[in-house]
Formats: structure tokens, sequence, C-alpha cells
């Protein structure tokens, strides 16, 4: 602060003053914030936003620890009042307390604030008893080829939006005001076909595919499949389990694959993203037809190997490209930051991953290098904060 | 190539044989591209596209050099044929020759490819002598805090588009087809308010600011700024220069800084971008007026620096926001991709740039890191290439 204010006065005490008597008046007589049309998304209720909601276009995930100083219950608590108080205005066109570029508020662009608890979090700050039992670290898995640098996190804060500039500031905010007690780990960016996001169709990946056409899409799934019931820890009722896997994409290897095959490999046509057993994306894939003996959709496709095969296995998909500079050497860094919300991963997620793992024909192609779970507390009450239900037992 | 061939056999040729009889035809018969309702902007013409065109939402601009091997006029040739091919179909819709992802192309989304040459290129190629003689690396600022890996290149591309998807795909098709005969130097993004870039209003920058008001805005003014007349190098008729530079915010001591300073820095309002002496946004500035004695627009503000203090000094601005991953112990790295295109750097941008670099007010918030000039050649005639008025002489 002392840097900032010391600075200042080089520009000369008079004509500070002058403006602030002069001009400032004037300022503040001809002020308006333009305002432009825009949609908002709810900050309170049972559940947060951002998982159910449509897709924004954008995404901006973050992976935080306290710092040890404030690594207790009254340190996470400091963190989710601001991180509430500050959402709860931001997301519905208004600029934080004390937001230093409020006019960058004027466009929540459906602006969701979705916070995320680490399994790391809850030992770190004397709540082990109140940890969710779902909440555990994923196995490994063959396919994987981690890096620690996208894994981890004691909080997470998952920002979506249908305008960059939203996000940013969102994401500035958020960060500036937690920044004595926090520190970042990583940062993802991702986005999606702005078009198919408005539409609520399936998006494309970078592979070429549709993607993300079977989904959970009704109220009933999400409370089966999703909402946690609370039976474990009553605290959690209304929460969920965000799973980020972050795939690169092949795509040297992918792009010597002839068309053909791509489909076969992912058992759906790339113009339109319908199965190989159908003419449109919502066409049901038939498992059984087959040719001259040979299924027409390989078993070891990737949709034949992603299907639920029992109710258990199914959750809510989000996912969103990423496209970062490239290592030198290399054109592209590209891939999918695949992301599920359910009740247990490891009872919906893992078993499905498992089998893909294993013998989905599109490996060779595919390598996860992150991976992370978070705890999604449910909503925050009106005028409270998200983490209520367990701080203030 | 042989590596995703050997691969693909693992997935069982049965399988493959199958879906090229049985499938294929399904799929062919049933195909049809999504083709969604969008906007183009034209290729081939006296300019490059990308210039004077309509700000698009969204940025990536490339940096490569030629590998020795290609580092000739030949090598140049095939390099600018193939860029030229490439992006004549993707501005228009249509995939790349042999697209290995055409439907990432179905898009356009006002796409523009736009080539240029680095100062570098001409002696590299042995075109020394048909180098615009104001083609020349900047001089250095005293504010310049320059960091190499945001510098230089031999050949640069600008692509702009309202849908990253677009700018994803382009960017690979592009740098993979020259992959044997180019390396990647840098890349930088930047993104803009979509709103804004869609009603064509100026934009806001992450420091709050609107952002590139006063600017050149009708084609007289073009001609007589910015495209270069060819009579220093008859190729270069309808060429121009473009001056990158990557300035960073220094958020962390801005947002110490009270509101009213701010807009006595900038000499504008931060509510609408109106001059400190007018109500609207494009209100001419008054630089006379004073209230006892001292001028409402302080006289080293940014707005009374960066004016033209002669014609001469006035170029095309079309800057973009960028926002990137924090280095560690930060919470945030972003600033402005300032881009202005110009006949002359040396006789429009310098003076203006070395006034501000002695004395703008916002100095101490704004530091350029990057610096970085390409001549941009006209545009292709029709099924021609860019270059080819140097190329085919």
């Amino acid at each position: 602060m002392g840097e900032g204010f010391s600075r200042r006065t080089l520009f000369g005490a008079g004509a500070v003053a002058a403006g602030i008597a002069g001009v400032g008046l004037t300022a503040t007589a001809g002020a308006r914030v333009v305002q432009p049309a825009t949609a908002t998304e709810p900050f309170y209720g049972v559940h947060q936003a951002g998982v159910a909601t449509r897709p924004q276009a954008y995404t901006t995930i973050i992976a935080l620890d306290l710092r040890p100083a404030h690594a207790d219950r009254a340190g996470l608590r400091s963190v989710m009042k601001l991180w509430s108080e500050d959402a709860a205005r931001l997301t519905q066109g208004s600029p934080a307390l004390a937001d230093t570029e409020p006019e960058l508020a004027a466009d929540p662009a459906r602006l969701t604030v979705t916070v995320g608890y680490g399994p790391d979090l809850f030992d770190a700050v004397g709540l082990t008893a109140n940890r969710p039992a779902a909440l555990r670290t994923l196995p490994n898995f063959r396919v994987d080829r981690l890096e620690s640098r996208w894994g981890g996190g004691q909080l997470m804060l998952q920002l979506c939006a249908d305008n960059l500039l939203t996000i940013s500031h969102a994401c500035r905010i958020l960060t500036k005001n937690v920044r004595s007690m926090t520190t970042i780990r990583w940062v993802q960016r991702g986005y999606r076909n702005p078009a198919s996001a408005s539409a609520g169709a399936s998006m494309r990946n970078l592979m070429g595919q549709v993607d993300g056409t079977a989904n959970l899409n009704d109220d009933a799934a999400l409370e089966q499949y999703v909402w946690d019931p609370g039976a474990d820890q009553p605290w959690f009722a209304g929460g969920t389990m965000l799973v980020l896997r972050r795939i690169r994409a092949e795509m040297d290897t992918w792009d010597e694959v002839d068309r053909h095959s791509k489909e076969l490999f992912v058992g759906r046509r790339l113009s339109d993203g319908a199965p190989l057993t159908g003419s449109r994306e919502s066409d049901e894939p038939d498992f059984t037809a087959a040719v001259n003996g040979i299924p027409v959709i390989p078993e070891n496709s990737h949709i034949a190997l992603a299907r639920h095969r029992s109710d258990g296995e199914q959750f809510l998909r989000r996912p969103y490209n990423y496209d970062d500079t490239p290592p030198t050497g290399q054109i592209s860094d590209s891939g999918l930051l695949f992301i599920a919300y359910q009740r247990d991963p490891a009872r919906q997620f893992v078993p499905v991953q498992q089998r893909l793992s294993e013998a989905d024909a599109l490996n060779p192609w595919i390598t996860p290098v992150g991976s992370a779970v978070f705890a999604i507390p449910p909503g925050a009450p009106v005028g409270g904060y998200v983490g209520q239900q367990l701080l203030e037992r």
C-alpha cells in the first residue's frame, strides 16, 4: 500500500487536488455504469451453481492451499465468507465490496462461482471427522501419466461465464481478497464452442468429436446420482463430488488416423455425433447391432466402454476444451478438461474409467496428465456462506 | 506417421474393415456438416484482412522462424503458399485441404489470418534489397523491461475470430502444415469484451479503463496513415507495419490507487471513458480547459501524451487484453497486447511512445515486457498467395 501511495504523490498533489475538487464533481454528476443486457445465475440456493447450470462458454479453475498460519477452522471460515460475499455480488452484476474495477463487474454473463474442498483440507483444519467418506483421491489408472503440477489443492474455485473479461475480473477479486491466507497451486482454463454453449447442444472437442452426448439431463437423475443426500455427513446434504481430469490429446498421431478408424474408435460419426448405429446424435447406440457377426459399434470403442453397465455408474459431465501454449519444439498442447459430478466417484466414475483405462480404443491418443477430486459443499443459504453447514454446526 | 498406423492396427483389422464396408456407407449417406449461421471476412484483396477488420473477440499471435534448411526464397514461398491456401478456405468456413478435423472449420466466426515478416527475414532469405525501409526494430524506451521470450520472429501469424475453437483449429492447421520448415518462437493470446467487439464499441482493459477510443476510423485516414503507397518498395504497396507491445498491468499497485487519481492518470472517466472535460466517450478532450489555472486533463495524463502532436503521429490501434497463468507466488499475470498498424513506426508510433515513456502518469502501473515489429505484406490476389508481389517479381 505504501508503494502505491508514494508513487501517486509523484503525480503532483496540485493536480490531484484539482481533480477531486473540479473534475471529481463532474465525474460524479455525469457517472453512469453501463449495464449491458445480460443474464445471471443465482448464487444462493440448496446447491451451488456451476454444476447443474447449463455450461457457460468459458471456465477458469483454480486450486489453492491455506497458508500454514490460516490452516484452521477460523481461517477456512474467513475465506468462505469473503468468497461468498464477493460471489453473491459479482454473479448478479454488482461490483464486489471495495471493487477496484467496478465497471468490469457490469456484465455478469451467467457467472458462477463454485467452491470445492480437497481431500487434504479436512485434516488440515482439524475437521477430519466431518470429511465426506466419498472424498478420496482417485486410484492410479494404467493410462495415467500424471504431472504433479495439475493435481492437489485444499481449496478449489471453479469460475464459469460467457465472457472472459468477467472471469478475469472475478478471478482477480476472489484470489486477491484471500491472498494473505492462501497460495495458488494451479490454474486451468477451458472453453466450449460458444454457439453450442448457447444452444445447450453438445460441444466439439479439439479432436473433432461431438463430446458429452450421453449425460444426465433431468432433476430426478441429478437427485439420484449427483446431489448428496447427507446420509454420511448431514452437513453435506445437497453437495456433490467433482472429478477433474486433464486429458491431453495426442494430436500429432491422431491426425494420422483415417476418418473411418476415428469413428470406430469413438463409436460415433464425426460429422454429427450420431452413434454408428443411428442417424442423430440423440439416438440411443445399439450395441447389439452387427454386420457379418462383427459389432457395428466395436466393443472397445469409447462409447461402448464408457456407457454405464449398472445404474450406479452414471454421472454428470461438464467438459471444456483446453488449448495452451505448446512447449518448445511442439506445435500444440491441447485436450480436454474432463469434469464430472457425482455422489461417489469410487462407485460412479472409477469403474467406468477402469474399463476405459484397460481397453479404450482411443487410449493411444488421449493421455490423462492431471487428476483432482473436490467435495462441492451445498449451496449457501440466502445471506450466508458456502461451508456454513460445516462450520456453524 | 508410422507410429500412428502401427497403433491403429492394434485396434483390429477386422473391425476396421467392417467399419469401412458397413458403417462407412451409412456414415456417407447420413453425413451432413452442421453449418451454423456465421459471418465471414474476405481473404483475398488489396490489403490483408485483420487490420482494418472490425476487431474480433479473440486473437492468437504466433511468431515463427524458418528452419535453416528452408531459410531461402523457395522456403518462404512454400510457407506462403501453404498458409494462403489454407487461410483462403478456413476463413470462408471450408475445411483446409486434407483437414483432419473438418467439422471444426464449420464456423469461421469472422476468422482472419494475417501474415507478417520480421526485420530478420529479408536477410535470412536473401532478399535484403527488398526490405521495406520502415521495417526496423524499435529503439529501447526508458520504461521497457523487455523479456526475450516475447520478441523477435522472422514470420508472424495473427489469427482473429469470434470463436476460440475456430482459432484453435486454424492455429493447428497452419502450424502443422509448415512444421518441417519452421519452428515456433512464441505464442500470445488475447481477448476483448465480446459484447463490445460485436457492437464495434471500445473495449475495457483489465485495469478497468475504456481503451482505444481515439483511433483512425475512416478509409481516407487508413489510406493516409496505415496502408503503404509502395513508394519505397513497389511490391509492398497496400501493406502496413504492425507494432506489438506486450504491456503488463501492475495490478497489485494499481488496485491501491484511488479512483479519482486513476482518472487523472488516464485523463478519462472510468465509468464511461469520457474525457475529463466531456460527457461522452466520443467527446474530443479539451486540453486547454483549466480550473484555477490547473489543467482539468493533466499534462502528463496518458491521453494528453498519447495524443498525436502532428498529423504524422497517428496510427490504427487494435488492442487485446491478456490474462495468463500467474507465476508462483503471484495471483495474476495480465495486461494488454497493444497492437498498432501504421506506414512507418519510426515516424508514427515511436515519437508518441517516446513521450509516454518519459512522462506518462500511468508508467508506474504499466510495464512493456515484449516488443516486436512485422511488415504486413499486401493482400493476396484472388487465387494467389501472400507475398506473391515480393516473390514473383
